[in-house]
């Protein structure tokens, strides 16, 4: 675990992340010892700054440091964390502002290879996601909504909660963002007033099927030929029951995780070149 | 400072604090070494804990360690925190969880006493404060909205910020509750949806003047015959003028300064019997 740049695993009381959860982060796979859709990922980094009203971080730096713990494994997660720093007025931020840097390796999450394979269970949380267009779209580190999601179920055969806005349109998972097939087009919820613009929705929806983004709401969701959900770690889970009813794992979701597995195996060819 | 009763500055990289906000938080003036309003304080604590499903922390070592800190300072601010600890799957909450209690005593902000005598510049917010009504009323470390609504003006002739929702109701300050009086009627926001139910607003709406929680607008808001902000650590601040327009301090904010000069005084009398 690096802080800025010097291995500790602690960070100061006053940061402002530990304050007000004021700061954005990523969560990379590293597979074979490439950090995967790291452009993505960083240019999120930058944008969720930019919408924050933060300087953008030394971002050679950032990539300098991700190479350096890529090193030391093959496959794992990397959570990068950058916060406003320490100090200001109150919620005012300080003048000079020095950020917080936080790079942190950990073993990539032990899922079942069946979740892959033949898809997980999800249900429908009660907890919505507030409207908060300021905060839309980026990985922000205010996420109550979702632990509280999270903490409506305890049941360990159901993998994912489903959220949805406070106009009852189902948006996204509670880790995952979410999609549907219907007659051969994949439907998505767009992220405008909430949620996160995840980084394999984005690359989902820059492959070879048409994607519309609109609102829909549960009902629609249940007549849905296949569903999957989508995050940078998982890749892309089918899912084979939502609140009672079954789905098969379909040809849309299977095709597109076998092109996800093709751009994986091409991410860390090219970086080994 | 103190972390789970230990003198440290620092909190694990790893705590729910700083990687989503999973926490709340209290702020409480100490006036010669006694903190004010502290039952209140603490029974929000306690409420914050049961609306985010977190274990209710040992609120008798609480008491004692801020009876501890506070003996060593006369006049201070306390901060109080309190989160879900380290570790978990993703957002979902560790079993079993080991909450992380943080006390750290600042000094008090050095504002003018023109501030209290004579009234403050306030200006409207372009942030909005998001609908979300299962994280209303608590002190959370989702603290975003605030600080971007920070960000919004530099001018220091300027010394709060009003923040609207997304209906273009008046809610509250950055970092108060906001009142106004109308032919003698105390009004202010209700806190359902969005906003802090502070400490200073709770005790304000237990004094004998008429006081109507319900909707307003910025224009109602410009009409009004006097307004007021205020929290737990500047009290009652007068509003002298608000976007070009100026006010009195009027008859109404002035007895509020006056009982709650009485009440913190009975506090301090009372805890040295």
């Amino acid at each position: 675990m690096l802080v800025n740049g010097e291995k500790q695993r602690t960070v100061a009381v006053m940061d402002r992340g530990f304050q007000y959860g004021d700061g954005v982060f990523e969560t990379i796979e590293i597979h074979h010892s490439t950090p995967l859709f790291l452009a993505a990922h960083l240019a999120r980094l930058v944008q969720g700054c930019q919408q924050l009203a933060m300087p953008q971080p030394d971002m050679g730096l950032i990539r300098r440091e991700i190479a350096q713990l890529c090193l030391q494994v093959d496959n794992a997660v990397l959570k990068l964390i950058v916060t406003r720093g320490e100090g200001g007025r109150g919620y005012r931020q300080p003048e000079p502002l020095a950020l917080t840097r936080v790079l942190s390796v950990h073993p990539l999450p032990s899922y079942p290879q069946a979740y892959y394979d033949t898809g997980i269970v999800a249900r429908f949380c009660q907890t919505r996601l507030g409207l908060n267009p300021a905060l839309a779209g980026i990985k922000h580190l205010n996420r109550l909504e979702q632990v509280m999601a999270c903490a409506e179920w305890s049941d360990e055969t159901v993998q994912e909660g489903l959220m949805l806005n406070l106009s009852q349109h189902v948006i996204e998972g509670t880790m995952t963002n979410l999609f549907y097939a219907k007659q051969n087009v994949l439907y998505t919820a767009p992220i405008v007033d909430c949620g996160v613009a995840g980084i394999m929705r984005a690359w989902i929806m820059t492959q070879s099927f048409p994607v519309v983004e609109q609102y829909f709401s549960a009902q629609t969701l249940r007549e849905a030929d296949e569903i999957f959900v989508c995050n940078a770690i998982i890749g892309i889970w089918g899912v084979r029951e939502l609140a009672g009813r079954c789905y098969p794992i379909g040809h849309l979701t299977q095709k597109l995780q076998h092109a996800l597995a093709g751009e994986k195996q091409k991410q860390v060819a090219y970086a080994n070149i």
